[in-house]
């Protein structure tokens, strides 16, 4: 008998949530100490807070400290935002406590050019703690950067990639919903992402991960963000969008290389879209043309990529890494 | 300025003479000596050898001790069959004279349970030495196995893996074609099939990479070779196949864990296939449905994945490695 893998679990939101459902469904992993600040969680059992479908006798805690100095970790998981400049102390917290950290961060998924000096610090302190640092997730960390770039590699070259996924929000959690500025007025929707906080946060990390995987260097990353103005009444479990009101977000990324749009990355998510689905398609040499029917579920997928990333975080060098230095993940038993 | 990586090309067939044309238009790389036991080739120029547009000043020799002892190549890239017990001798020259392997023999690309007697020596040798030794390719190496198992990594759990590969022939090299029997009469089929020269051989290694990565224990691989008939007439640039003979084959592989099918991969190459493509299915959570339009081109793929391999082979450790337990190759510049 192999001795199980201690993991404390950072953040107990929707998608730490999902980590700790399938954690606890996984052979060889026990969780060791749970991190929240949300009043309601602390002091609770981890089961009850994440929905599990049995007490794990695990306490919520919002010591930080605490926790990781006690649990002492193989890893953490890490899940409590999308801002590497507001999550870094958490992180930096987790390697000086020794533990290897895979967190769900999009900023964190490839941050060398976005987060430069965070990046520098990370993988400085990784290295000295002798721990691996990971930002991973479906998107960013998979369907817009990892699978793209792991196609290219059957090409014998490569002069266009172009990502699409189309996401039908009315299937995700309601947070995800108001990120996307679901139900809002058009007006509302603008001035929102005026302030940053109705957007999908990573596109920029995708497409700065694939152009360095091709050796590929960027004039620039442009990016834009647009309604999808619901033109019937569309529903999902959690709010209504009525006509004319925004149903979610389209968003355009380019990487722009020597003058030309060499990487496309075109994200649709909103509540009632038709077609979801997800396709990657090469222009190169041989060209290839991928599709994901109906598209990969990205709350399932996410939680999934996260726990099937620590055995190979585990064997991986020291230091802040990315998807595209890792062994091909899979489905651990 | 880097020193540019030195290669040996082990094997100036179709195959090989596709990876010196990709070698030779790669930055960084240098090729520093050709081997082949064709008498045809002997003592010319390997620019010439393989189709090139110019020399490459590199002569082609039959004498691989002298070729590999005089170069030192940090890399060899070995094509010249699909046996193992054939061709491991050639790569065992290779590892003795320092060099990493990275090979297309299909038996190579996962060894341990059909080879294991010389996947272990291999495996032995190649730490000893410190290098690393790969076999890889299109298939086995990417569409049937790489491929689906990075696939699987964003599955919370895994039920079934299925594969369809369906390949025109027509579009492919006049080896390829008779290996799978095009122009035969169904009889003769039959009869090559008994002696294992008709056949696509590396199905049944590419259901146990699978396993390995997913930790199934399989209770035993199936494989069957049938004919496909041609129904109309057709014809390649090579040869003409009449209606009613042997069009190419249809080879289905099977891996049984605890009395199921869990693993399917389904083959078929021949002259005038009407619908080419490939897929993955992925059955678990989430379920996973992946359409390749047309197919990836077999003969541009495996050069690329061989070449594309080359950073990633003299990076990792030394030892018998496989695609699975390689970082997610990227075509490089």
């Amino acid at each position: 008998m192999t001795r199980p893998i201690k993991v404390v679990q950072y953040g107990v939101g929707p998608i730490g949530s999902a980590i700790v459902n399938l954690l606890s469904a996984k052979q060889g992993i026990k969780i060791v100490g749970a991190i929240d600040i949300d009043k309601e969680k602390v002091g609770k059992d981890l089961g009850d807070v994440a929905g599990a479908p049995r007490p794990l006798g695990v306490f919520v805690s919002n010591d930080a400290d605490e926790v990781l100095a006690k649990a002492k970790a193989e890893v953490v998981l890490h899940s409590t935002g999308s801002y590497l400049n507001v999550v870094s102390p958490q992180i930096l917290k987790c390697v000086k406590a020794g533990s290897n950290v895979i967190s769900t961060c999009e900023e964190l998924a490839y941050p060398f050019e976005t987060n430069q000096k965070i990046a520098l610090q990370l993988d400085r302190l990784a290295k000295r703690y002798g721990v691996t640092v990971l930002g991973t997730g479906v998107n960013p960390g998979f369907i817009m950067d990892t699978l793209p770039i792991a196609l290219t590699g059957a090409c014998q070259s490569v002069t266009q990639v172009s990502v699409t996924r189309i996401v039908d929000a009315s299937r995700r959690r309601l947070q995800l919903q108001r990120k996307i500025g679901a139900g809002l007025s058009p007006e509302e929707f603008q001035r929102l992402v005026q302030e940053r906080k109705v957007r999908h946060v990573g596109l920029e990390e995708s497409i700065r991960m694939i152009a360095s995987a091709l050796g590929w260097k960027l004039d620039r990353v442009e990016e834009t963000v647009e309604p999808v103005i619901a033109e019937v009444d569309v529903e999902s479990q959690f709010l209504k969008v009525e006509n004319g009101r925004v149903a979610g977000v389209k968003q355009f990324g380019r990487g722009v290389v020597r003058g030309r749009e060499a990487i496309t990355l075109d994200l649709q998510i909103c509540v009632g879209a038709k077609e979801p689905g997800d396709s990657v398609v090469i222009e190169g040499v041989p060209p290839i043309d991928v599709t994901i029917k109906g598209g990969l579920h990205g709350d399932l997928a996410t939680a999934a990529i996260v726990v099937n990333s620590i055995p190979k975080v585990l064997k991986a060098e020291p230091g802040l890494l990315t998807m595209k230095d890792l062994p091909v993940l899979s489905a651990i038993p």
